[in-house]
């Protein structure tokens, strides 16, 4: 899926930012130094160009704004696009800002229109958002899970590929709670870093 | 229940401690801080002594560790004992250490130990913990009520005052997430040290 | 008086200021934080939009100044005005500066203005200047006075609320000296916050 | 009353202390340092030693507890003791804390008990605690008055030097506000250290 | 060759320390921190305490110094000791000082003695120290390879596993220079800490 | 000399300045402050309005340069001009840079129309330059000399005041160093500015 | 070749900048500052006028773009120009970023081009770039000694003087290695600085 | 006069010193430094141990008061001895403080007794005070030479090296005044530095 000299992008929000503005080839802390550091290490025979995009608190609606900017003036050959997990959350922290509310209607208008912008990149993949609570009656939960189908309804309906990043937390939430991760149960951390580095190498072949 | 020239003292975790070492007479920044002020701005004509006996991550086994010292050497007249959610969240959040984990058997023995050695004291107040979750299918809550519970055998069975501070929030609850209060569900804030004031002020007949 | 969703602010000088630029929402440490919090807390099934409009130092000349940009443009629905002791304070600290010297006659035609301009606002609300000293011989207490009954004119003159805040004080002024408070007998610190936010939510008939 | 190579000591509480441990040969920032640079700047051909004995928020009974380490050991030939204003002052702000008032009856005899204690010192002089306020009536100044009048008494009593402080002050007090010079009305800042400095200098027969 | 809970711990030198002492639960920054946040997030049914047992600086003299307190005391279950690269290190940027040099006879002695200590260890394993220096002739490089041979003879000659990881980086060094890790050739970094912690996990029989 | 309301300006370098951007009111740490409370302390009737016009490192050329905006926009009624070290003194420290050095000619041409610029001025008073070396044969020293001569012929010449402060300080200089009150025999410090601060008071018929 | 008020110029990168920003005069830490003080310490009757032109990272595409800014508007007399290691270290520490390496081709235009340029100038110093390693099959110091040979051909052309400071250093890599100096082998410290301002005076025929 | 391996000491004060705790090695950023990197840069095929053992403010008295601990504790080959400006400059500069001044037989005797405690060092080097002030009739120099005229009674009594370093200053102070360097005309800078490390390295027969 990845080549050799290959512009990799990960669009999305604190998860993939990690504080990229005060590291190392603003790679953040968090998956996406994970990824680089992995393909350095394992693949020193390809030159991979990797950028990380996200920027925190951003809902779709954010980083749709942005899009121009920050994904498509980057010419990447393959994007990973992990957004949502804010436009679920302001409903539940922001009590009294409806203005911050991303509906579950404007969500899907605006995949799409990333979508639709983007039909130059190679590779366009987009990573479900997760929520690391194992109680399926959780009120966030269900309304990210809600969330996650309308982008995997848009990935299918455009032919694009589609990771269950909520899946691949699910096989540790069933052992531990998700805030022996982090209390927000939002942020992924070092371990849930690790959880969604290796489930986008296995995406990109590699591991 | 309480008079002019009485000592009463807060024994708990961060809910009470809230930083009290950085804070203007070790009052910290939380529910003591607006009790203080309160009885000082609309009792002007009493003179009342309170004491933060808060530490932050105090599970009960810490908490009774340091009850000569910080408790009965300080001679209080009353005394608000808010105890338990961290030996609750350990088990939640410090998956591999199961060294810090009390059990609620443990819990029992502890409250027990706490109101034995506090005959003294005139007015003993058991106040519950609480969790910030409405949803009463989640675990931690669900630990968080049968903690409570035992506080609440213990403090009848000696004829002590219960205060259920859980009931206080979930007034709150009904209308808003708690993590429009803080991320972690635990941590009061500004507006939950107001329910936890009002409530303790209400229980002193005071508001 | 206040109903769901309303935009309240509160004009005025430090005392409502609080050192906001550095609090979260910029709603500074005084009772503007209190009543936001009380509101939170005990209102949960509404939302309101508070906004702190004090600065620092203002006199009534300098709130006029700004109060296109800093009072009607954010559209309050309740405006609580409470200014006038730093007109007073001038005189007295700052003995080589009269040119920041405001007078008994300019500060009426200030207040006169600034309910002129302010038609709109559903509910106005003045509110009393107040110096923490029980001796009313004292000579700041005494041009206090005069201001706040200046005040009182302006309100009675147009129809609206008037709040006496040195009233407020007295009660506590009776049993203890206004330096137990601050040591310029100005700045209200916490227990005087408490005062003006209880006496606050009283006048909006929350308590 | 000075003579070449004397130590010359000042005892007293914040007024002296002036911050001293951060300054230049622990002078502070108040009129210590104003009557050292005026000797050195005009008694260039006499080399005395100036000593600061000064230590915030001291009341008499904290000046008593450290006499013979901070002034007897010093082996001063001329003390100028101007304490007291503490003694009052506790008595107005904090209202909680009975524990650190001094009354009157042991201010007097503390100042006999370092009297009597520093017969060998050649030049003692006690100098009045001050208050500045204008107003006769205000309860703060009538009580520094009694402290005074008592410090009077023991001076008289022994025959030792009494320089009337307030009575400096009060010439400035005919024109402008006490909280012109500092908020507290204590506190003397530049001002304040320059009347203190050159009523002791003139004491001392310089100027 | 791990089971759950057991204790695993890592000695050696600044490659495995990674700056322990700021970080969380003294992981440090490197290779241990990896494997702990690896099995964590893929074995959450298992617990393991993981300890950090690196010293930066360390030579085999300094690491024999301490190996009461900082291994045996620990009781771990698993051992993995990598060390060797200072004592070759030291040869070539401390010209003056002789004394830190650890000659190949006392790093086998050292060897020979930490192995002896261990015999309760349930499994000891030796990591040979690295040089990421692909040239072959340089001389440090080669000095590496001779203290790496000693490591291994130690290892053959008491049964015990062996970790070539100077081969595991020449995969590395096929294509890019050492330098493009790190100037040093030293210090692994985030990419170097990549390689140790795959080849570990493997040596664990996890991946 | 001087009059109730007057504003009393000086110019000059870092003798005035003092850094005065980090002081109250930016009178600086020197001469200006000592002298503005001195007014305040034993003038409390009277309002003077004092300005700090040095910048440190000034010499002629500089001030002349800012003459307009910093001296004749703030319209003094009394104006010390106090300048000339700076011209001297670059000389003797910054041997490679010529550009520095204001010779004899242009100093006196600089001052002529420092004077010629200010005939609004009701009282225009210059202020010899001074070095605090008792030395008559130290180049600096006889250099200094010549810069006041000329400054006094100006002043002279034009029927202005002059104050020879050279001659203040040569009465402290026959007892004891220049280096005594600092090392670079240039600034102050605390105690030149007594001397200055009461010269100057002198000159305006107070002390 | 330097005379009496020369103003002489070092163009380089890090070895020559040596955090000027942050030092006297601009000066840096590095063997401009030991030329500087040796020349003023023992030519003090003359006066030169020195200028640190060095840019850390530069190689020679960034020094040439900043040639008319940097060297030519100062009118140098004398300009020493070192540079051309970083055009080889790319090569080897940023394996992914291709398009910061300069080609031995691009060196020898850029070196034509400044040369070309700065015919005005009196005395123009080619100044090999220089690896510290002893190792001659070393890959980084067998480029580097291409682009030194570049370099004097350039110079040969031009009948420009080249100083081959890879042969002052080799004197001491035949007795120690140049990671004693610093672990890249590229910056020189305070060593190698002593190693190129001694070679650089003598050619200046100072010493 | 020395000689590989050996262990050359630098005893004295600030101008030794050069905040050296601060610094690599605590080498200090004066002379000692200098030297060392010399030896270092072009006698590479030598090892020497260089010790600061300077400390800032010594006098005579002080660094006599620490001979053992200081300097014979660490064994050297070689010491050179530069102290005595501080036993002048205190007569100067603290002229209040007579405890502080070393009188000339004094000085004398200090230096006789750290002779004679020396016996087993092979090389023990005075070198004398020195201070940068070109005319001869300034007070302090007079003083300087005088003591300096001591120190080189004491070595040619003992037959010890006299290294006269007023005489390496006076070559600069024909061209330069000594406040070019320092403006309190003791501590030499890197310039002066420059100076004495030359001087000495010249008795040490390198250059």
């Amino acid at each position: 899926m990845i080549a050799n000299k290959d512009t990799i992008l990960f669009a999305g929000d604190s998860t993939t930012d990690a504080d990229k503005k005060a590291t190392f080839m603003e790679l953040g802390n968090g998956y996406v130094r994970l990824i680089f550091h992995f393909l350095r290490a394992f693949r020193p025979e390809n030159k991979y160009h990797l950028v990380n995009a996200g920027v925190s608190g951003n809902t779709s609606r954010d980083l749709l704004a942005r899009w121009e900017q920050d994904v498509l003036a980057k010419k990447p050959d393959v994007v990973f696009c992990m957004i949502g997990i804010n436009d679920v959350w302001r409903h539940f922290d922001t009590f009294e800002k409806e203005e911050y509310y991303v509906s579950l209607e404007e969500y899907e208008r605006n995949l799409e229109e990333m979508a639709e912008r983007s039909k130059e990149v190679r590779e366009f993949v987009f990573v479900s958002p997760f929520f690391m609570e194992g109680n399926r009656t959780d009120a966030m939960r269900q309304m990210t899970e809600r969330y996650a189908a309308v982008m995997k309804r848009v990935a299918d309906r455009r032919g694009l590929r589609f990771v269950d990043m909520q899946a691949a937390f699910d096989k540790f939430l069933q052992h531990r709670s998700g805030i022996s991760i982090s209390c927000d149960r939002v942020h992924p951390g070092d371990t849930g870093s690790m959880i969604i580095a290796r489930r986008l190498l296995e995406e990109m072949n590699i591991g």
